[in-house]
């Protein structure tokens, strides 16, 4: 489950470095459509997290789940797991359209809920999870996982922070994936349940988009979607998209999102993101160092003091899943705020409304 | 003359490679403005053209330029230039916004024109040379140097061609440039006369899409401007800007250009270039290898055939002069065709008379 040619299946490993004492935030796994749920545990649990519980209609990936998280019992229903008051968060990775469906019930059990992205496939649903919020003050939390499980990412976050660069003008990102059809269930072909390219895949950039610019709101300028090479097998799916915005500060965006990595590239994709600031710029090469073996976690930043290259696996950790554990257990919103969560979720719905076709 | 820190008098120099004897191809250098005049000298001299006159109402700019071209002879005017048969070409580096006008006279005398890029600054001037070009048979091309006078962006044209990537789908562009603002003449800071950063610097980038997506024509779909940092002391400069088209064979391009490559930077920017093929990917990195101190010119494709890294600094050449004389000589259009020349600079124009401004 640490494929690094499918970003399905794609769960990094970090170091344990619990932020509780055993037994003190017990969470569960449901809806195990999308791999990326082993990732999501895989962090909460090296942040101290106890898996009590795994539930899922489909034995056989309940039975996966339990090999790779021998701890959790497996539940008879999803009534079982919200009606447990041990039960602190559900982790969840439904298939995107049921993604809020799934939340909303979690929230209504008096849960915090962690979706894979995205977290919602529709401006209604992102409409309908901000009033669950605020009726029920539990969290709707969202696993944006090429910043929040990307060492380099998390790193050049404290370096935007830290003023390294400047004000933030433009941040570009590429998030290319091999599309790997066969292995791919068949939701993913389907636009409804899987919410079209810029709404799914395209939510990561967003949200990098939003983290690395400090803007609270941003603006689509112009989106675009195409099925280039898939239309007689695939009708539905979206291999490429794209989408460029402007921030409530003034920064802009460019993102790219395909489904064209070629199989025979070193990872799933050769994801980056470039950002420029007025006093400098940085540059992730996330999954892997292209045609060079260097494995990814590879950041450039330029400024005032020169060119320099951080090779970063295993430096950083993943410190937003401890950080998410203790604003469940304290009501802080340290590890990412709502709003911004829910911001980066409106943003691609509205990309996705927007997006004009290309053949 | 081969400052890789100023972007402005970077004058690449190859391996001299003539296409013809000396004294068959003559040509003039005029309008020494803009510093790309010595690439296009270099690249035209090392194919074997011959100097013969060179003019400027500035004798500084001819004193400096005689002592890189010793066998240019000073002219006392343009006419006498324009008045001398043996003269097939006249390139120039005119002002930005003089550069058409020059042009139409050059045509007029029955010369082919090679100007620098970009060789308009409004529709109004595209028609004009377009009109000119119809009526006099004469050629009006451009040192579209971002590929032209770069070995990895003619090579990746080389591989693009022999279906190295399959269909191109996407181009996306990088031209950030040093601004140096004390060295910069004062029209550089005066929007009608630059052009706008779209029209100028722009060029490059949508020349490159054109080329590299084999399409005839394009659309713009969004442009955008922004002058973020010098308000004050340069209020028409724009130092940001960015758009996205789509090509008639349904390509797309998004390229970004700005004036903030940090001084620090090993050379004037960090240009880059990638294209996204229905099977397989390239990306340039023109100018350096961003902290690895490697110079330019490395070009990675990957495809079927997995990762490739190909430095090529010293292994292409510059193709394009030879074939641009040829082509004076013979009538041809084996260099550039002088619809794509005009479709990058009409479209370069479109993409600043719709750009949107943010701040």
């Amino acid at each position: 489950m640490t494929d690094r040619t499918d970003g399905m299946n794609y769960a990094p490993k970090g170091k344990p470095a619990p932020v509780v004492k055993p037994g003190q935030f017990v969470f569960a796994a449901v809806a195990l459509d999308h791999g990326h749920i082993y990732g999501m545990c895989n962090g909460l649990t090296e942040a101290g997290g106890v898996v009590k519980w795994v539930y899922d209609p489909d034995p056989a990936k309940v039975d996966a789940f339990v090999k790779q998280f021998p701890a959790a019992r497996r539940a008879r229903s999803e009534a079982e797991v919200l009606d447990d008051p041990e039960v602190k968060m559900v982790a969840a990775a439904a298939v995107p359209n049921l993604r809020c469906p799934l939340g909303l019930r979690v929230l209504d059990a008096g849960k915090d809920y962690f979706t894979d992205k995205t977290p919602m496939t529709s401006l209604a649903q992102v409409e309908q999870a901000r009033a669950k919020v605020a009726a029920t003050g539990r969290k709707y939390m969202v696993y944006y996982s090429e910043r929040l499980h990307v060492e380099s990412a998390m790193h050049a976050g404290d370096l935007v922070k830290a003023g390294a660069i400047g004000r933030v003008l433009q941040v570009t990102g590429f998030g290319p994936h091999s599309l790997n059809a066969p292995l791919r269930p068949a939701w993913f072909f389907v636009h409804e349940q899987y919410g079209g390219i810029l709404c799914d895949i395209g939510s990561h950039q967003i949200e990098q988009f939003l983290y690395y610019a400090g803007a609270a709101d941003a603006r689509v300028l112009h989106a675009k979607v195409a099925n280039y090479g898939h239309k007689q097998q695939y009708p539905e799916l979206e291999d490429y998209g794209d989408a460029t915005l402007v921030a409530d500060n003034g920064a802009t965006n460019f993102f790219r999102v395909d489904w064209y990595s070629p199989r025979q590239l070193s990872t799933w994709g050769d994801g980056r993101t470039f950002i420029v600031g007025s006093e400098g710029y940085i540059e992730m090469r996330k999954y892997c160092e292209v045609g060079r073996g260097e494995g990814g976690d590879q950041l450039y930043l330029v400024n005032r003091d020169g060119e320099q290259h951080m090779s970063l696996k295993g430096k950083v950790g993943f410190p937003f899943f401890g950080q998410l554990i203790l604003d469940c257990l304290n009501r802080t919103e340290n590890a990412m705020t709502q709003a911004h969560a829910f911001k980066a979720a409106e943003l691609c719905c509205r990309c996705q409304e927007q997006a004009i076709r290309v053949e």
